[in-house]
């Protein structure tokens, strides 16, 4: 089980910011893993508020009144604020703390990893859809994402999308890969032939598990199988 | 009429790049525009390719299979490559090309910029029904985007979003406002009305328009409003 320190958001707003980032997030939320992964990355000092997404407290949603979840709460020139989009809060985070850069240094190379990240929404989707179907359907849209991830591997000749070792693309896609390995418990025979369709991709997926940062906010496949069979049965919206 | 040299795709493929970024656009398109300015504002070396969205030619969806536009063409190590979405290009002309940078050097102003770019896709939508339907819908979607972007423009004090010059945010939403005062000719009493309740949106719109980047591609409203009026009855998906 993914092990970190975590307050609960309660009636009364949490203290101004001191010596750390604040992460609101919404406990197994993949949007909050990415932050919570580049957080780590970068070494960044946060402290993490669990939310209940159906009991959000009135001045978490008077700050937030699109209800956008994760939030990381910063501080700036103007005092303590609200940054939104797990993207775009990792790509601050990047840009504000020099150690141990995500992003390539190569422009043309970053816009790709970014058209990447939007590109992989498409497997978000299919396992939004496989997930919420007992596991039966959406595995089209899935299987035509890691196709072009896994060509893209081979295209870079590099364990990681990033080089040498994970960068911003490994971190943005990877709490939806890590869920996916529940469908290993739905299937074993079925999840391990693809491992030879798509040889690259099943290596970095070992590769990414044994990274210090992955294993930090990681859970097994048998607990997001757990998860997501009750998760479906529950109001949607903040689950995958 | 905004006024570029350009050469028409024709059913050859160009030549590989020398010293000139490539631009492939189809005429009045707001995505497109995007792009070319910030391809003046950076004072790239560009050529722009225009396209016939109802013909396309076939060496062009052969590498670009999803057919999206605009694609700027760049050179890389491995070759000349298409670059796709137009938020993504024109960032990576802001990495690439040092002069005039476009997006603040504060991580936190550039996360909003980001967001407010996101939160514009409102207004194109609301514009796009608006042009759809004869002029009469939409509204409520464009009238909401601008008050944020009104009340944006206060508390940031300054005459651009980006200071005491258009920067990125200027330039990302400018296409679709520089379309919106087409209305002046649906209904120029109610237009000059909006004046008064969006009176720093106003006034910043009065700016661009005399900034030398957005000269450079401007359309009169009249010609927009005629364009916009047969377009209504062409094949969509191109035109806003």
């Amino acid at each position: 089980m993914s092990y970190y320190d975590y307050k609960v958001a309660g009636p009364t707003p949490p203290p101004a910011l001191t010596d750390k980032l604040r992460l609101y997030h919404v406990d197994m939320n993949p949007y909050g893993h990415r932050v919570l992964l580049i957080l780590e990355a970068k070494k960044a000092k946060y402290e993490v508020y669990r939310l209940d997404p159906l009991n959000l407290p009135t001045w978490f949603k008077a700050k937030n009144p699109r209800l956008k979840i994760p939030v990381l709460e910063i501080p700036t020139e103007h005092g303590d604020k609200y940054l939104f989009e797990s993207v775009v809060i990792c790509d601050y985070l990047d840009e504000k703390y020099a150690a141990n850069p995500l992003h390539s240094r190569d422009p043309y190379v970053k816009a790709q990893d970014r058209l990447l990240i939007e590109r992989f929404n498409e497997l978000i989707k299919g396992s939004l859809e496989c997930f919420d179907t007992n596991f039966a359907f959406g595995s089209e849209q899935i299987i035509q994402t890691l196709d072009i991830f896994e060509r893209e591997l081979a295209v870079r000749g590099t364990y990681y999308f990033g080089g040498d070792r994970p960068g911003m693309l490994d971190y943005m896609i990877w709490p939806w890969v890590e869920r996916l390995y529940l469908l290993r418990c739905v299937n074993e025979r079925k999840f391990d032939e693809k491992r030879t369709i798509f040889p690259n991709f099943a290596d970095w997926g070992d590769q990414m598990q044994l990274d210090r940062v992955v294993k930090k906010h990681a859970n097994s496949p048998a607990e997001y199988f757990e998860y997501y069979k009750n998760a479906r049965t529950h109001t949607m919206g903040y689950y995958l």
